[in-house]
């Protein structure tokens, strides 16, 4: 495979795309540099989960913080906001769970990071397939993400490097993820992906989130290590 | 001219260019919108200055934190970090004050924000004719975060609108800047430039920005009204 040795960031959500995500780039001999966001999220088991998944694979592991919560003036999503997560799943249109412009403000903030201890490659487990809705999950915005930080950066401009987005999920299923994650010894008993959990960080099996979960182990043929509520 | 009560996001620095950029959105009849960062800078009188200009324009106004110090690991700017600024000028590359991406984290936020309020304009205060060599206020970087923008947001891909970024000031010299603002009445004594003023916010009168600041004063023909160190 590769042996680059290059510092990449990899954006760690502590959920199940990203804790692959964060294998694949850990795959390809990339010095890994995990960074989370503390943004006001209501589901905040997703930071702990990030911690240990960052610990188990040896990452070096940074929490941004960011007010995009109610009190910020960004409450408009029910992963932020007093709005209930829904448990019945809908098709159409953007979910209540859409959190306006969170991928581009991570992505901008990985890009600063980035630049600023050296790297020039940075991850995020979008993925076009299940991706529930979201605009900023789609292959077109992560080329224009790109296209515009390659002209955003000194190091860019300067010809250090070219910046290059990763989204090694973007065209597979669930279960394809799930399925490549155990090849790469990925312990999903540590992610966490429920909207909306219990006081004791139980799943609750029902939300949009969870529902991809099961689905995708149940496709990959693997148990989900997941503790759901009873 | 314009008559249209539509919102904005302006991104208000405190600076003389951002408060000049506040005073053509006010000037073209948005609803006026200012957002602040409070990003660990050195110079934190801008986040005074910022209150004071958009309350002078009857703009409403926001302050998000979001910590892009040292402390945070972002240390890499005279700008955030315990680099020296430079009191003498230099022609050659991108100067240390650079605070890596910059510009792209403050324009995803305003667009998170934008897409909250119902906003589809962004003022941004960037100049590439006195820009000091940051890239992220060219011409081309503006374009390419606005057609990222347009793929990122689900109120875009909704159809409900089109998100515009604008960037009056971009191809002004400073002292058209000030002309400009003169004219719509920008009371320029309450903005701030220094990248390193005293402890009573007096200005250096040496650092890039103060150079700039004066030399566009002087070629206006005004006086400027910052209060300078002895």
């Amino acid at each position: 495979m590769f042996a680059n040795n290059d510092k990449a960031v990899i954006l760690l959500s502590g959920g199940l795309d990203s804790a692959t995500t964060l294998a694949i780039a850990k795959e390809m001999s990339f010095q890994c540099h995990a960074l989370s966001f503390d943004y006001g999220q209501r589901h905040r088991f997703e930071l702990e989960s990030a911690a240990k998944v960052a610990g188990a694979m040896n990452a070096d592991h940074r929490i941004v913080r960011l007010d995009l919560s109610a009190a910020g003036g960004f409450g408009h999503s029910a992963l932020t906001d007093d709005i209930a997560v829904p448990k019945e799943h809908s098709d159409s249109g953007i979910p209540v769970t859409y959190v306006p412009a969170r991928n581009t403000i991570f992505l901008s903030i990985a890009l600063g990071y980035a630049e600023v201890i050296g790297a020039f490659d940075i991850f995020i487990g979008v993925n076009a397939i299940d991706y529930s809705g979201y605009p900023d999950c789609r292959p077109e915005f992560v080329e224009a993400f790109e296209r515009m930080a390659n002209l955003a950066t000194a190091a860019a401009v300067e010809g250090k490097g070219r910046f290059r987005i990763h989204a090694p999920l973007i065209h597979l299923t669930k279960a394809g993820i799930i399925a490549r994650g155990l090849e790469l010894g990925v312990d999903y008993s540590l992610t966490h992906s429920c909207y909306d959990p219990s006081p004791q960080g139980e799943a609750c099996g029902r939300c949009d989130s969870c529902r991809l979960r099961l689905a995708g182990f149940a496709s990959a043929g693997v148990k989900d290590p997941t503790r759901y509520q009873p």
